[in-house]
């Protein structure tokens, strides 16, 4: 950070959007269940086995051998299996639901249960947007979309590495990256799993943010931890996990399975798979720290078979999506599902349809936590601006659908129909009068005008009412306020920190 | 027709994807559950009090009007009150499932149960392509749409009106719909509903193709019947219910419930509203003819208060949805659900977002027939060439969706993780060798290339691709045959309707 130049924002008289805070979604809606007992039984069953006979590698982590060793998990050089139901066994300290707070005390979002958190794309290298095309991301982007997740009602949570800044060295800009979501939001957000190292530094910048015995004893930073699947936890990952679980902060284990290729070609073994390695995770999480908040990471997605590259917005990862709501539901532990996913370059079509299919189904699968939900292009590697708000704005719509249809008396509206009879309409009538005005989600990027209307004011499509809007967002960003001296310690343990680090950019 | 010039398709070497003929897709997972028990008897119970206290009027049709009278309805002029059971006593006899065949016998659809038949849009004035834009539908574009549905494994149905040939007399033009629909396809289609002796037409044109004896026992036709909401039946559309039940062909009941305008402003009322008009419907079918086959169609969404336009592809629509596909199970009818519904003017990323939104939803509540299920735009003003084939591959994806998790031993692959073992891959393992065919779905349209293989290759955006296929897929098509003595009479036939009227053109 530092050094790049920072535009104060102006004051505009209208209020940002952002002053009505929406901390989450309430589902009021029942999850889908795909699979019957029988089912999630078999799923359950083959889980214990291929944990049993297969197992799980740690690579170069002899804390969590020695953890699993203790625990009573069969351990052979770096192979670690377990006999049936330890895993079960050591979940039972995880919490079913958690609070992870945030520096407004008013935007703490509940994860667990009946809420519903949206969070941003993760870990792209690239940006794009209309005007400029596809490049490396910068801090100046980062800083950017960090403010355009911060202005959108729908997005509860900052996210993390919402892209890289790759004009930052490589061991150092997980400081920025963090003074970024503490300065120019006040969402919770996501800290640095790269390094175990680098997770203590986000730690404890959040300690300078939040106190350090206001950290021990609450959420107040995740991270997105994921796996080397097929059953394979690397160093930095289960590192990540330890020093996460230890501060009693919150690590998402995400398994990467990928149908063909890190996984069985068979979307039932995939999804096997992924709940072993999650359960695997999450109890190493408890082993460190017994009730130490972890979410259930749900990727499960297939490789296309002609090009080897990953699919994304699936119907084979739609069923996926379904099968682990249940199964985290089972042995509760909130779960983090599948986002606007799309293998699309542009933000065209085929992206919107991929991303609301894996959408519709996270959210309808019962997931608590949706990272990944707005921006993604091209397998993960891209953010775009435009799709951001798209996302965001489709993401409005989805907290409307999870409000169900209340069976109220006043949602029956027979007064309307008695006021109106057969071949009226009901524009004027009392109930519309009463009504309206809360009655529909109001896209705001999506056209309802006529074809002439639309036309006369350019034909643009929703890409281009997109570019429109985040630019208009930034515009009338305002920074929250951050306490000077928070600020000054951040400022100082970061000056501190880079200063005792060479640069390293690759 | 006739007279348009009609060039005999070349003959390729390779067999169309037809060849492979995909009656209908196997629902093998759960509809969606979205209301309780209790919020399903409230919405009956709502029902029977409007339609027993409000009632539906049938506009200049007296003949209904006497069926109801006798039927133990309370008549007073045009206004038809129905006393509480009345129709559901008299929906007994409706089937709950039944067979429309084709001219293709192995293209037969089943509807009800478990089955879900695709077809595409209907009732679009204008048509759309990347090359031509936007223009009024004539002939050649019927043909040419009605060539594309008949070339697509994914859609089932060839639907009815799917542009409106605006280059012939509107009194006419219905016959040269039915003959394209059974000259240019053999599969399952619908016939004409704007006048009593259009859908007369239609039932006689299906009789010279099916044989008059076939027709009477079998439907081998459908008609989809747009009410007057609120709570109208125009003479028409009772009209045409009355024609096809006594065919014993199959009128689909479908209300035009919009929130806020032909309904009131609550998605909850707007159901219920819908549900009372598609009985009233589905009653009067079987009063005319008890055991003919009817669909009852939902049609529900709200109007953008704004700009008073409809909306599609909104998840208010997609709550209604789920709630009319449980209420067509409890009564026993099988049901048609929304397509890939839009406002958007061009195939972009909002067209996507809300077909998928509505598709999905769609598929989930339990549909059986989803018309409309390709080429939307506009809100049904527009059928586009590229949206169509961009559509029938997303129901492909729905054709894998629908066939769920099966839990079979060879979809567990623990041979698979045996062979593999942690850290490995499953690319060349035994079981990826004997399911990689077959594992996934193939979206042809959408890219998975990586950035430079697809920028090299052109950097195509989905409609450019889909411009490519649907062009590919016109030079590809061959007719399928049809026996020269029926192609005959129905030429006669044409010819002498045609003569004996005058042209109308409004």
């Amino acid at each position: 950070m530092t050094g790049s130049p920072r535009r104060k924002p102006r004051r505009r008289p209208n209020p940002a959007p952002t002053a009505s805070i929406i901390t989450g979604a309430k589902r009021n809606i029942p999850a889908y269940d795909l699979l019957q007992e029988e089912g999630l039984e078999l799923i359950e069953a083959r889980s214990e086995q291929l944990l049993q006979e297969v197992g799980v590698r740690f690579l170069e982590d002899p804390t969590a051998l020695r953890l699993w060793q203790e625990a009573g998990a069969d351990v052979q050089g770096d192979r670690v299996r377990f006999p049936p139901g330890l895993l079960h066994k050591l979940l039972e300290t995880a919490p079913r639901q958690f609070r992870q707070h945030a520096r407004n005390p008013a935007r703490a979002i509940d994860v667990g249960g009946n809420n519903v958190v949206f969070g941003p794309g993760y870990g792209m290298p690239f940006v794009r947007d209309l005007d400029g095309g596809r490049r490396y991301g910068t801090y100046r982007d980062f800083e950017n979309l960090t403010k355009l997740v911060y202005m959108s009602p729908w997005l509860h949570h900052s996210g993390g590495t919402t892209c890289e800044p790759t004009d930052l060295p490589v061991n150092k800009r997980h400081l920025d990256m963090v003074y970024a979501h503490l300065k120019w939001s006040d969402k919770p957000f996501m800290g640095s799993v790269t390094a175990p190292e680098r997770a203590e530094d986000s730690i404890d910048m959040a300690r300078l943010a939040f106190g350090t015995e206001f950290v021990d004893r609450n959420c107040v930073i995740m991270a997105n931890i994921n796996m080397n699947s097929p059953l394979v936890f690397d160093h930095a990952m289960s590192g990540a996990i330890r020093v996460y679980a230890a501060a009693n902060q919150c690590p998402v284990i995400v398994p990467f399975v990928l149908g063909g290729a890190t996984a069985p070609v068979s979307m039932l073994a995939a999804v096997t798979q992924a709940y072993s390695e999650v359960l695997v995770g999450c109890a190493l999480a408890q082993l460190v720290r017994p009730g130490a908040p972890v979410i259930f990471g749900n990727f499960v997605t297939s490789v296309d078979l002609k090009s080897g590259s990953p699919t994304f917005g699936t119907p084979e990862s739609a069923l996926a999506s379904y099968a682990a709501g249940q199964l985290a539901r089972r042995i509760g532990l909130p779960i983090r599902c599948s986002g606007a996913f799309t293998s699309s370059k542009v933000p065209d079509a085929q992206s919107m349809m991929e991303s609301v299919t894996a959408l519709h189904a996270s959210v309808l699968s019962g997931a608590n936590f949706v990272l990944q939900a707005a921006g993604w292009l091209e397998g993960a590697l891209t953010i775009s601006y435009e799709k951001l708000v798209m996302d965001a704005d489709y993401l409005g719509a989805m907290h409307r659908f999870l409000q169900g249809l209340p069976l109220e008396d006043e949602s029956f509206a027979m007064d309307a129909f008695s006021e109106v009879g057969p071949g009226g309409h009901f524009f004027g009538c009392a109930h519309t009068l009463r009504n309206y005005e809360t009655a529909f989600y109001d896209a705001s990027l999506s056209d309802r005008q006529s074809f002439e209307a639309w036309s006369e004011r350019g034909g643009e499509d929703m890409v281009r009412r997109a570019n429109r809007k985040w630019k208009e967002d930034l515009r009338r960003y305002e920074a929250p306020p951050l306490d000077p001296g928070v600020d000054e310690a951040l400022m100082h343990y970061m000056a501190q920190k880079k200063e005792a680090l060479p640069d390293i950019w690759h």
